[in-house]
């Protein structure tokens, strides 16, 4: 992974001599459209309108923001100055309540704010912060990446869900960061893509990322993956995760526990691919994630065209959780966790 | 299950008075339209563009139509008559080549024409085998589903995947038959429909059918299942079945695999509905069944919008095989049968 390489990766967002690149994610696959902006609120309306999405996606276009907002404040006193920082603060923590990342890379940048430097040199420090977490983020999914890459042999078939690449991720990538790495260490790669329904992630991301990377890729209904895996297609499966319990029990994409049992049922290797910053140590089990409930209209709806009756009920958990026991393997920037999983991923929150 | 209920029933196809009443599938849900005819060639026009669909329905619909065109024949000397009624036979077999109950009907049709007769006594005779073919299919389902309604508690809360009610079978229904006759004993049940990727069978046929029947329905994606399998929310799953050999192995639509698997780890019950006919007791095992591909349209489009980036690559099996072991049981108009199923099923060969 030279720079050369890191250099052809999709961008989702990019900070530019003071402006703010966006690739606008709802126009794809149809249109490749970059919003280039030196007003901050355009970045939060991103957020809202998922423009930009993927969690750590979302932490990083919060920080270019909020340093991109500092950079047209025009208060001339630190007290005004102080009072604009909050706004925009505000902002931003309006814009996707839920994201984790959102608040974690709003806390690093109110830290970084050093109030008894100059206004000048304040905002300098600002930028240099949300480069940091840009280029953290980067270096830990390419880290990752690198490493989950030695799992994957020459010729596998590989079978991912949702979309897991450097469009939801701003850097290289968890799952499909795994497969961009085998592949640029010489090996063929094929994969499989499930569309992920409702809101189709794998059959509009995942397969144009994996077009534009020239990776041979072929999607299927979420409901197929199993007959592959029975018919013995699929080499591995590889998936990202929301949140990770402390025994590796699992939260991601609704079907992910679906693909697990599958792939465990056929002897499959099942692999979670997620940055130690996934794994939440407080919480001890899956039993503890609660999943959320999202609107009706993602399942009756298509493209805001209505696929039901129109008074139909749907269930639209957004989430499962995955017991550790269909887990082969937690692949983190850190190392590959494997079984017993309260050892091994124990072992990273006392590095 | 007596007259006036079956009265109830929703009516894909039916005779009357000289012509063929087609209920539009292509228009469901958002219109419920009628085609009333008396020209056969409608009849295999809706066949071709599956304004009929459902393997049994589409038998009822060949012998109305071919007993249609018959009554069209003006024909005054027998041969004459024969060669129109071969010429309308070969279009209803050009209508969908692989429809197995297509060719079953047809050559019922082929069988009841007695030359011998009268012109006149020959079209009554027709008429009457069409009758007798929708009836038998009619018998068949409510046996079917009567025997099935005994495995249904009061309170259950049923998974169910793609559409398998009387718009399919022109008749009771297979896995929605037992929950309609679970529902007419007095039980209270729900269902939790799937939407059925690619074609939405689920999202679109299945729950237009339970609203009309007023059983509480709720639609889910595909790839949500096995979360509610595993969450304790299903107290059994009920599909039916396009192919059954002499082992148990059933094959049907894509995802009923899968689901299989999921209840089966989970300890749900998973059954399969189907009328004996559907036991094919040529082939031993689920192995020697071709799992027919389909087009990658289905896949890559959604009500002719594309969904994914245009050059795509699709897979689209149309169906699984589920092997025998994750079936607790099948539901035919026989009996249920249960394991080993090699005995159960081959006893239903010999009687």
């Amino acid at each position: 992974m030279e720079e050369q390489q890191q250099s052809d990766l999709i961008k989702p967002i990019e900070w530019l001599e003071g402006k703010v690149i966006i690739l606008d994610q709802t126009r794809l696959p149809e249109s490749v459209v970059f919003i280039e902006t030196a007003d901050y609120r355009e970045v939060v309306e991103a957020i809202k309108t998922l423009r930009v999405r993927g969690a750590p996606a979302i932490g990083v276009a919060t920080a270019y923001g909020i340093a991109l907002g500092c950079l047209g404040i025009s208060a001339s006193d630190k007290q005004s100055f102080k009072s604009g920082f909050d706004e925009i603060l505000d902002e931003f923590k309006r814009a996707r309540p839920t994201a984790v990342n959102l608040f974690k890379a709003a806390a690093r940048m109110e830290k970084a704010l050093n109030i008894d430097n100059d206004i000048e040199e304040i905002k300098e420090e600002l930028i240099l912060e949300a480069k940091n977490i840009h280029s953290e983020e980067n270096a830990a999914t390419t880290k990752l990446s690198l490493l989950g890459a030695e799992l994957i042999k020459d010729g596998f078939t590989i079978l991912t869900h949702c979309n897991t690449g450097p469009l939801a991720t701003a850097g290289y990538g968890t799952a499909l960061g795994v497969i961009y790495a085998a592949k640029e260490q010489g090996k063929n790669v094929n994969v499989i893509a499930t569309e992920t329904r409702p809101l189709l992630q794998g059959a509009r991301l995942t397969t144009w990322e994996l077009m534009t990377m020239n990776i041979p890729v072929r999607l299927i209904v979420d409901s197929a993956a199993g007959s592959l895996l029975h018919n013995g297609k699929i080499d591995c499966v590889i998936v990202g995760a929301d949140r990770i319990a402390e025994n590796g029990d699992t939260a991601n994409k609704i079907g992910t526990y679906s693909l697990a049992v599958l792939a465990h049922e056929n002897n499959v290797p099942f692999y979670i691919a997620a940055p130690v910053s996934t794994i939440d140590f407080n919480i001890k089990t899956g039993k503890q994630i609660i999943v959320e409930e999202r609107a009706s209209e993602e399942v009756t709806t298509i493209d805001g065209k209505q696929i039901t009756p129109t008074d139909v009920k749907a269930l639209n958990p957004a989430f499962d959780v995955t017991p550790n026991k269909h887990i082969t393997a937690i692949i983190t920037d850190k190392c590959i966790c494997k079984k017993p999983f309260k050892e091994s991923i124990g072992g990273l929150n006392k590095t």
